[in-house]
């Protein structure tokens, strides 16, 4: 049986614990957070947990073998990197930490204590990202093109972070673990609309070798909730509408064809479109959250690294950072 | 009685000439095509027609007083002006020119022959779009905060010019005539996956004055068709769905109410959602292209300004010829 | 504060119990179930209620008040009466009885004893039902033409009831509360496909004065789910489409117009077509059982009539009976 | 070259006359309409036909192989009868005629004089139907459960059929197509709002052996347009929405697997539920009424029997009258 700490009882942390809770070989120790309020809410609805508003009641624990931590981004860092240097294993909710620097620092240290680092990319752990890497996986697209996205709707506005900190991470995470390549340059543009600065939608473009593009589009404040997905290739196309009840992933027989053609003596590229099925496969249903809690406990158990380990989380934070810094100069390339 | 040449009877001819036939006022009396097989097909559905090869035929004619181009774009500036240097009046199809400075060159040709130039920006006349300007005119949507579009789906990729310079015309073209500001700054990328270096996917970012922006995406290459606009301001919301075969143009009343928080002597700024009703208004169902033609009658008649005049024209292209340089150097923000 | 048991705690139960929880001035002192996993579930949530597996320790609790009863519909009968006998208001899931006969029993003698019998037909207190009742008795449809509704997909097989005993009743108390008129007569037809004899598929069409019709498709065994309901009136037209994720009513200002023409001569009606906006009212997102949760509670408190009564569950118990004898008689017209 | 005469110029012939007209080996010679607007309207597009008020200019005409009839329903019955009689091939728009009676004389004489009689079942010759036919034919559905069909909009109002004459052909065509089973009983409702007595809205329930059942929703007073058909057979469920612009067919891999279950000592059914990929066929995007007319060419030249023959044609004539008869004795039970 593993003991598990939970840092930070918000927005988020509460689905965790439900998970964590329902996970075969594990047990919710203490639960952290500053607001009294939250460990109340979280007692009222089960009474077996310690809490505390002291996080070094979970970190300095020796009864307890890992912590997950759902806490604002800026602290991720400091909870991770004292939970490592106390001999935890860690689940820190996405992104992985506000810089590549303490990111980096992070990895090195839990490759150091022979810890395990998973970043919490839900999706990741979605039956229908799944199924879209096993049908990437077998080459059923062809060679990528494109991976275009866009989340968008009406709030939630965060306070210490911009949409791009806290929607991207999402479709960032998606992408890297589909593609599986490493981005050549990132280029950004956001807008706040707010008095406080904070930017509330965000266009981000992402370059890959091979003339492979990638565009994101993350907007707190859209008039209606779209969370859209296409990856096209040059045999077949995805489509991973997450608004949809059912058949959220769509694979289209779909694609042009390009041949040469000299008639009448001008040359020019001849294109013809093929328009084939429509496939619609089924999709694991379990709760992502709950499959990622079972895979955190399978990777402690048989010392495995986990899918979303600190290096995909890492490789998101690089692009974040890459992002920002566009941002921050109007829009300019940042090589990677 | 006016008497109307026209010069291009591929795609986009015939439909300009079918309702042109039907304005009251007008005759389609010549029509030109380089492609013999083009003037046959004409013929073939209509007797009443004079067809040529020689573009001159239709230029010189001094019983024709009105002259539609349908054309590809890079021969737009050649027949717009031989026509106008003629003392025609001129309807050409979008976008006005490849070239800022040929179009100024004809919006000039225009105003010094007295003679109408009129671009098709075919959507501005729609039921839609006429609707969506009312509803902004109003002042409904309160100070407006972005302007974003997408029009993708599989094919027509065009052999002279890329997504660009094919789809952005409709939805720039829309954006100048709902917003009526101008751009201060343009960013584009643009990626070719085929081997003629034809572009068939753009991204395109404006900027405006008061952190007003405004995003495109055109693609030739996307597995379903998207045509969907969303412009959002501080009061209203509006969404305009062109797939949908009914209720394309959606308002809703929601938004975000910020307010300043001190509690807890921290300085937050709080952001409460209003979320209320919303409303698809009637839309005149008139043929978007009827509409126009008949404007173009109005106009020669009455001798006004047409909605989509060279001018109109001439801010697209400024924006397009922009983007374009924009993507030749890999990204780059150009300012206006 | 009002004490309430709770018999049974299978599908429904949790539900009631999550609610009436939560609802201010009421207590879950005790529930009961046959199965003793069931009461361990739901103990396993919640440990400060009784559990038990005999209803007589809900029925015979002097401190107890009242009794919400989400058991087999064939049982409703029996622990309501046997509750208001011993002076408990009740609560009884839909439909209150499995005959006319038994429920016309129990509301007499909810009012001989003086006690609450409220009807579990949640929907009635969705926002959804609530703003159409408000439309239409703002007499915004004009005279009423037809009431359609549809509720199909796969499942939930019952092993006790048909698919009319189990669907309809929440299609037919909408109806009620909506129309708020007398049927003349029910038709229905209804098929089994399975071994069992359970009819998985009905079709039921009741009849009004004055051209008045409803219908109901309900459904266990289709391949998406359908909950659409459609009021069409001589001024407007309501659609419930309760699929959706927002805008789940929409109003169509649509219609008809009848004129008489008599142009050659010729006797003939002359229809027009009348199409104008649409408009989705903002809904009020209150979970449904809360709402009535709060009303039984109100009720209690105040002495008044639940507008779910047993005399609204009569009413829709007097159209299942009709129906089910319709079935039973292939299908022939049952006047009520 | 096989000359072809049309009587009937109104809604339906010009659609069939620009079909026919495109159709290798015809020629349209003759139309027919009693009105001269009519008339000059056709011959206003096209020249080459020529143009008559009088029908016997068709029937008698040596020199015309075939008819085509596109008028009201109560005249096809007269028209069909003198063509034939003429000994030319007929091709009558749907429904066959206004009577069993008349249909099956038409059947007779069609076949005595050895001439064609093919009924315009319009949707039989869509991609859509002619895929699903495959399917069901390759037995992918299993054992047919039910056929659902729903066909609603706003209008079309007839001035000589009720709405069952007018809009359940269509679905009745394609039920009797798919399934390829003789019904046993009819019933029908029906309801007219309007002053003119004709019914606006109905609901028709056929049944078959072996617990099979068809139900249809015809009603030109609706909201929104909904042209939805459902066929579910033990293994595979089939859904028809051709409202869709793309993904008309949709074949669900989805079920119910019933099984014995005794577990404690009581004997009840257990329902599970299998819910697999979801696949959407390419469907041939021919307009149907090109494929019908070439269908009716490649049959006079071949001398073969159409799909949709009169005897089709009478099959759907039947349920028809036998609905009919099943509505003026308010919904009893037609047996067939």
């Amino acid at each position: 049986m593993i003991n598990i700490g939970v840092i930070g009882c918000g927005y988020w942390g509460p689905n965790l614990i439900r998970n964590l809770v329902r996970t075969q070989g594990c047990k919710v120790k203490t639960i952290c957070d500053l607001k009294r309020e939250r460990l109340n809410f979280i007692k009222g609805e089960r009474s077996n947990f310690r809490v505390t508003t002291n996080y070094k009641d979970v970190i300095s624990d020796p009864c307890i073998q890992a912590v997950a931590i759902a806490t604002p981004v800026s602290t991720h860092y400091q909870f991770a990197k004292e939970a490592l240097e106390n001999g935890k294993h860690v689940l820190v909710e996405k992104p992985l930490t506000a810089s590549y620097a303490h990111g980096e620092e992070l990895v090195y240290l839990a490759r150091k204590k022979g810890k395990l680092l998973l970043v919490d990319h839900t999706f990741i752990y979605t039956g229908a990202v799944r199924k879209m890497k096993e049908i990437i996986d077998a080459g059923e697209l062809g060679k990528i093109y494109y991976f275009d996205s866009v989340r968008v709707n009406l709030g939630i506005f965060q306070h210490d972070v911009n949409v791009l900190w806290d929607l991207a991470p999402h479709d960032i995470s998606i992408m890297d673990y589909l593609l599986a390549k490493d981005p050549v340059s990132v280029m950004s543009t956001c807008v706040s609309h707010l008095c406080n600065n904070i930017e509330d939608i965000a266009y981000i473009t992402v370059n890959f070798a091979d003339n492979i593009i990638a565009h994101f589009h993350v907007n707190w404040l859209a008039p209606t909730k779209i969370r859209l997905i296409q990856i096209v290739g040059d045999k077949k196309m995805l489509v991973y509408d997450d608004i949809q009840n059912s058949e959220k992933v769509k694979l289209y027989d779909k694609g042009i064809i390009v041949g040469d053609n000299n008639r009448e003596g001008i040359y020019k590229t001849l294109v013809q479109y093929r328009i084939g099925d429509m496939y619609a496969p089924k999709l694991d249903q379990t709760e992502a959250l709950k499959t990622e809690c079972e895979h955190f406990l399978e990777c402690m158990k048989r010392g495995i690294k986990p899918i979303t380990d600190g290096i995909a989380g890492l490789r998101v934070v690089k692009i974040l950072e890459a992002a920002e810094k566009s941002i921050k100069e109007h829009g300019i390339i940042v090589k990677l």
